[in-house]
C-alpha cells in the first residue's frame, strides 16, 4: 500500500504534463528549497534523509538535486559534441532583466527574479538577436551541469525526424508498420509517421495510478524510470511495452492527445529508417555541429534504448545554442545543419481544431506539430515544454530565445503557464 | 542454482584479478569474437541472444561490447574536461609496430598485431618521447569510445591521494578512523592511510563464490556492479558494505593483499579529507588540465558513490595523456598538475618482501605502492593493471608509454602476463 502510494506519487509527478489543476496546490516556499538550504547529497555519505536515489528522486524536494544529476541515478548514453571543434562562443549584452517588473497575470506585480524563484527555476537564459542578455543559475546548479529536459526532449526528437523527412530519408505518409514491423499489430500499426509526430495516432494508453497493471506504470517500469517492483511480470523494455499497446482509442489523425509513448515511437521509427542509434544520429547531425560546450546525454532503458520522449540532458547554454539554431532556421555556427524547410514547417504549427480537447486546456488556441507547440500568438512563437518547468521559447519576430530549467514540485505546467506567459511577454516587450 | 551459477561466473570474471590459473583455459578464437562477427547490440531492438544488459554484461563475449558501453548499463558520474580549453594535440610519428615480430615467451614467434588480437585487445596506443608511434582500435570500438579501466582506476585514485599527501592535505600516517569515523569499528579503523594506499591494511574479505553471503557478493551487490538478487538483505551501498568489514586478517602493514575494497577506502578518505566528491576533485586537479578530448566518467553505486576501485572510463588517447603526464612527473600540457614528489615516490615502488605472497605470483619481484605496480625491471617501469586486460605501462628510461584496453574472456591477467611482457620488451627494444 505504502509502496503503491510511493510509486503513484512519483509516477504522477513524472508523467503527467496533461492534467490541469483546478486550484493551486499548497507549495513549500521556494526559498526554503534552495539546494544550499536543503543540503541534499552533501557529505560522504549524505545523511539518510538527504539521500537521493532512483527510488525517491522525484519526491519533492529531491528533484532540486536530481534533475541535474540524472545520469547518477540511471544508465545513460552520451550525445557527443565534436571533441576537436571550437566551442561556439556566445556574445553577451547584459540587460539586467532580473529587476524587470510585470503583472503575473493574477493582478500581482512581481519581478523576473521573483518569478524565477517562485517557479523553482534551476537555470534560465535569454538570447536576443543571438546575444545573451540574461543568464542565471539557482544555487546548487552551474553552467556545466546537465539538466534533464523531460518532454523538451520530444522536440529535439521531432526536429530530427522532420529533418529526415526533408532529406527524403523518412516518408511522413508511410505507416508505422512499414518502418517498425514490431508495431504491426499494435495500435500504431496503420498510423502514419506524421500522425505519430503530431500525436494524433489514436492509441489507448491507460493512466490509472491506482492500478499497478496500468499502462503508465508499465511505461515507467519497462523504461527504467522507476525501479521495477518485486515480482514485476510486465514488459522488460520500452520496445516490448510499446508493442503491447494494441488498442486504438479512435481513428488515427483526428484528435491530438498528449502521450509520451508517441515520441518514443518517433525515435524507434528514426532508428529503423536510419539504421542508427538515435543518440548517434543526433550527435552527428546536430550536437557535433552546434559548438556545444559539453556532450549531452539521454537516459536509456534496461535494453539500452534511448528514452527519446523525455530522457535528454544538456547544459543550459548548449540547449540555448540548439534553440538559437532553430530560431535561425537551422543555420548556426557557420553551417546549415538542419533543413530550413523542416523548421519552417514546424513554425507553421498543426491543426488547432485537433489540438483542442487534447488535455492541454491551458494552451488554448495552440497546436502541436512535429513534437513542438505553436502558440499561434501574435509573433508565432514556438515552444517546447517538459514537466516540472522545462521550456524552450522561440519568438521569431522578437528574435528571442528563452530556455528555462526548473524543478517545480508539481509536474504539470498548467498553473504556472499564466505567470510564465506574462513573464515572457514582459521580457519580449522590454527587449523591443 | 542457475542464478547462483550466473552470478558466480559474472562475479568471478569481474573481481578476481588475483587468482592465478595453473593452465591456460580453452578460449574462443579471438577472430570469432570481433564485434562485427558477434553483432552484439545491433538492431532496434537487438535479437535476444545479442542483447547485453547489466545482468549479463560480463559473460563472455558480451564484454566485447559492454566494456566500452558501461554507462549504458549502470549509473555514472562525469569527470569533466575543461570545456573551454583546447585539446592537447598529440604528435604522431608512426613506427608501424604492428608487424614487429617477437617470441611471446613460450617459444612461439608472433607479431604485435597478432598478440593484440590474441589478447582480445579493444584499443592500444604507444607513445615514445611523447609522440604516438602506434595507435589501433579493434573493430567496434573507436577513438571516441570510453572504455572501462577496471583496476587501472585504482592507480588514478592513488595518484590523487599521493598528490594530496604532498600538498599537505592528507596525512599518510593518520589512521583511517581519523578521516572516516564511519570506519572506526571496521577492520580499517586503526590502519594508516599509507597502509590502505599500499594494500597492507589487514582486512578479512571473504571471496567464496558458492556462498551468496560472501563479501565478494556483498561488494558486487552493494556497489551495483551486479543487480541485487530478489530478497537481498545485505548492505544497500558501498559505504555500508565497507563499514561492515570488521575482521582483521592480521597486523596492519605487514603483508600486501590485492583487495579492491582498499581502493574504495582510499577514495572515501580522499572525499572526507577534501570535502569534495572524488570525481570533482579528479576533474579539477587532473582531467580539466590534461587537454582531454572527452569527459571521463566513473560508475557510481546506488547512493551515488563513485566506484574508485574499478569504475573509471576514458578514451584511449585521454588515458594516454594521463599516462604521459605521469611519465613526465606531473608536468603536461604546459603545467605541473600533480606534484613531482608524489610521482617520484610512486616510481620508487613499495616493499617487495611485503608484495610476495600477496596473490600476484605472476608479478614476482614487483611491489605495489600508492596503488601502482613497480615492476622493478631494469628500467624501473611502472604499471597500472585491470582485469580483462586493461593496462598502463610507463617506462621512464625508454621514455615509453603504453595503454591497452581489452575485453579478454578471462579476468585475471596472470596467464597473458608473459606474452604481454614479451611484447612490451620487443616494443621497447624496437624504439631504442
Amino acid at each position: 500500500m505504502l509502496q503503491s502510494l510511493r510509486y503513484g506519487l512519483a509516477t504522477t509527478a513524472l508523467l503527467i504534463a496533461t492534467q490541469g489543476y483546478t486550484e493551486t496546490p499548497q507549495l513549500p516556499p521556494p526559498e526554503s528549497t534552495s539546494l544550499s538550504k536543503l543540503q541534499l547529497m552533501q557529505g560522504f555519505p549524505p545523511p539518510p534523509d538527504k539521500l537521493v536515489t532512483q527510488a525517491n528522486f522525484n519526491r519533492f524536494p529531491n528533484g532540486r538535486w536530481a534533475l541535474h544529476h540524472m545520469r547518477e541515478l540511471q544508465p545513460s548514453r552520451g550525445i557527443a559534441r565534436d571533441p576537436l571543434a571550437d566551442v561556439a562562443k556566445l556574445k553577451y549584452k547584459n540587460r539586467g532583466l532580473g529587476d524587470l517588473r510585470f503583472d503575473d497575470g493574477s493582478g500581482q506585480t512581481t519581478t523576473v527574479s521573483e518569478w524565477l524563484r517562485d517557479t523553482y527555476t534551476d537555470a534560465f537564459i535569454v538570447l536576443h538577436k543571438g546575444r545573451v542578455v540574461y543568464e542565471t543559475y539557482a544555487d546548487g546548479m552551474d553552467d556545466q551541469d546537465q539538466h534533464i529536459l523531460w518532454s523538451v526532449t520530444k522536440s529535439v526528437t521531432g526536429l530530427l525526424a522532420a529533418d529526415m523527412i526533408q532529406r527524403g530519408e523518412l516518408d511522413p505518409d508511410a505507416t508505422v508498420a512499414h518502418y517498425v514491423p514490431e508495431l504491426k499489430d499494435s495500435a500504431w500499426g496503420d498510423a502514419t509517421v506524421q500522425q505519430v509526430l503530431d500525436m494524433t495516432a489514436a492509441v489507448r494508453y491507460r493512466e490509472d495510478y491506482k492500478d499497478f497493471t496500468s499502462d503508465v506504470y508499465r511505461y515507467a517500469f519497462s523504461s527504467g524510470i522507476l525501479p521495477k517492483p518485486k515480482n514485476y511480470q510486465g514488459p522488460a523494455s520500452l520496445y516490448e511495452f510499446l508493442a503491447s499497446l494494441t488498442e486504438k482509442s479512435g481513428e488515427h489523425g483526428e484528435q491530438f492527445t498528449y502521450q509520451t509513448v508517441q515520441s518514443e515511437v518517433v525515435a524507434w521509427i528514426i532508428s529503423k529508417a536510419s539504421g542508427r542509434d538515435y543518440t548517434d544520429l543526433l550527435s552527428e547531425r546536430i550536437w557535433s555541429k552546434l559548438g556545444a560546450e559539453r556532450d549531452a546525454y539521454v537516459l536509456v532503458d534496461p535494453h539500452g534504448t534511448p528514452l527519446a520522449g523525455g530522457g535528454m540532458n544538456a547544459t543550459l547554454r548548449d540547449l540555448a545554442r540548439f534553440a538559437e539554431m532553430v530560431r535561425r532556421k537551422g543555420h548556426y555556427n557557420g553551417e546549415q545543419m538542419v533543413s530550413k524547410a523542416a523548421i519552417e514547417d514546424i513554425f507553421k504549427g498543426g491543426e488547432r481544431s485537433k489540438f483542442e480537447g487534447g488535455g492541454l486546456d491551458f494552451r488554448q488556441g495552440q497546436s502541436y506539430h512535429n513534437q513542438w507547440y505553436q502558440t499561434h500568438n501574435d509573433h508565432g512563437a514556438l515552444q517546447a515544454a517538459g514537466i516540472h518547468g522545462q521550456m524552450i521559447h522561440i519568438d521569431p519576430q522578437a528574435e528571442l530565445v528563452v530556455v528555462k530549467f526548473s524543478s517545480h514540485p508539481v509536474a504539470s505546467s498548467s498553473f504556472t503557464y499564466t505567470s510564465t506567459t506574462a513573464a515572457l511577454d514582459a521580457i519580449t516587450e522590454a527587449l523591443q
